[in-house]
């Protein structure tokens, strides 16, 4: 049985969302508990409304609650007993195998790297229209070295391989042109100890271009251009989406043919919605560490909770561990 | 009258576009002459296909071709008389007061910079809901400095204001998160100096994921980030509209759909093609050098000749200079 902590209190559509991805995630797969952290009575209440295996999901009382006008680094030290405090406290412990929760904070802290892990990276997937790839790294820390993206490539390389299971996952890192002078000077740096790496199938540079033609399984990059990645195709795919909806509802043909379509254009969203994907995993940490969008709904929740479970199973930290301690012996 | 020189014989469907994309401007606008520079008797050929006024188009001879396997700045310091050099030659003597061409050397080289630009940058406009925005930085110099960014945001809001009209462009700079706290080195370096800049209307912060909803007018970022978020936009533009017709065309009611969803549908993707809105402005030179994509069509082609008409008529070569100049007296 796999462990999952769910912070039940943070995001926007908390708890009701948050409680719903639970129930969903044990209904879907019998080897998953929850823990739920947060006011028991609020989420005891709204658990009433739902259908599942009691004994796989628990409620553990969290009373503090950490307002969105706090500061989360300053609010976590003082507020010891709200949920995102003892929900890491549980995967700290070992009581949970991993957690779920909307904040980024705390991961390291709380949790703790793995030796030799230099900087955690989140690493989000994203929708290609061959499936997925591993955007790494979309962090709150920017301005990492090379060393840092070597250890991000093969983390990916790793989780893309175990969790996702592809067999070779490709590896590539973002650059403006696949000529061996293009570049910055980071990308330069990284380019010939990529090169190096036995563990890992790289193939050289990848155009932004190319990300959503999954040209790649493993799209390494310094966070803020991860972060820039993420959100341009966000923005670019719900823009064009409305656009195109504006379009077909602006003349009485398109609306007849928006109502043919529909079911067809449904599945291209869908595929290009990335709460279908669960949320981002920060890796190089001891336990899994999951980090929901601010607008998860019980989809990325569940989605969320279901990934933590391979993870879990598939014994990715220990995998990690092993990769970059014989990265050290080298 | 503005005499705009075109490279007739550079990019993936020279010289047949380039030569038709110069006759539809010509057509268009009368106060446009065009001097299509490259092999006379294949564009002299080419010309007999079409009709317009003969007295504003002019060929002049560039006898040598640059192939695609030398290297740029190699290939004009030998080639004296190839289309990208004759061409760039009559912008600096001021016999054309513009230069269409798809390569993007020799801009800096040749035509010269204005005093006090401390990096030329190439500015293209990108789609979005609300019409185009002017995304500067794109160009081949990564690992910009603080001081070019601010260059970049003033030279862009002459850009927006006198070339495509807009009263007071808001200037923002790509970050990753509206937080004061977050960005990048460089990034939190250059918002106290675009906070105090008086001839510009700066918003502050704008997340990727804001761009494609027009959230700002002139986009302010160093080259490598400006490149992914060019690219991704394109990419993720046309892997969705390919999902989207892929899924329409796999059921009959989707087929159905699609027929009468057609004219609605190609509007969207004609505002979102890039091809619409001209080529690249390389910025901060003597006289104006536009960037063609290598796969242009006579539509881009003639819409970056329009774009130069503009530029020369409104003078913004001698506003930059005014601003730059003035900046340094400051």
């Amino acid at each position: 049985m796999i462990r999952v902590a769910v912070d039940a209190m943070g995001g926007d559509y908390a708890p009701d969302e948050m409680i719903r991805g639970a129930v969903e995630a044990v209904n879907r797969n019998d080897n998953i508990a929850v823990l739920l952290v947060g006011q028991e009575q609020i989420i005891r209440q709204k658990l009433t409304e739902y259908t599942y295996p009691a004994d796989r999901i628990q409620i553990v009382n969290a009373t503090e609650v950490i307002s969105n006008d706090e500061v989360p680094t300053l609010a976590i030290r003082r507020k010891k007993d709200s949920s995102i405090v003892v929900g890491m406290n549980l995967v700290k412990s070992g009581e949970a195998d991993a957690i779920v929760r909307e904040e980024l904070v705390g991961g390291q802290a709380i949790v703790g790297r793995l030796p030799g892990i230099k900087r955690p990276p989140l690493a989000p997937l994203v929708p290609t229209v061959e499936g997925v790839s591993l955007l790494i790294d979309c962090g709150a820390n920017v301005d990492a070295r090379a060393e840092h993206l070597v250890q991000f490539a093969r983390m990916g390389s790793i989780y893309m391989r175990d969790v996702m299971g592809i067999e070779k996952p490709r590896v590539a890192l973002v650059n403006i042109g696949a000529e061996e002078e293009k570049g910055n000077a980071l990308v330069k740096e990284t380019m010939p100890l990529l090169k190096e790496c036995e563990d890992i199938y790289f193939i050289g540079s990848i155009e932004a271009r190319d990300i959503p033609y999954g040209k790649a399984d493993v799209i390494v990059c310094e966070a803020f251009v991860g972060n820039v990645i993420l959100k341009l195709y966000e923005g670019v795919g719900s823009a064009l989406i409305q656009e195109i909806k504006k379009a077909m509802l602006s003349s009485t043909r398109g609306k007849m043919g928006a109502l043919l379509a529909k079911p067809s254009l449904k599945n291209v969203v869908r595929k290009f919605d990335s709460s279908e994907y669960g949320g981002a995993p920060l890796l190089g940490l001891h336990r899994l560490v999951v980090k929901a969008h601010g607008s998860s709904n019980h989809k990325e929740v569940c989605n969320a909770i279901l990934q933590c479970e391979t993870f879990a199973r598939q014994q990715i930290s220990e995998k990690i561990k092993t990769c970059i301690q014989a990265e050290g012996k080298e």
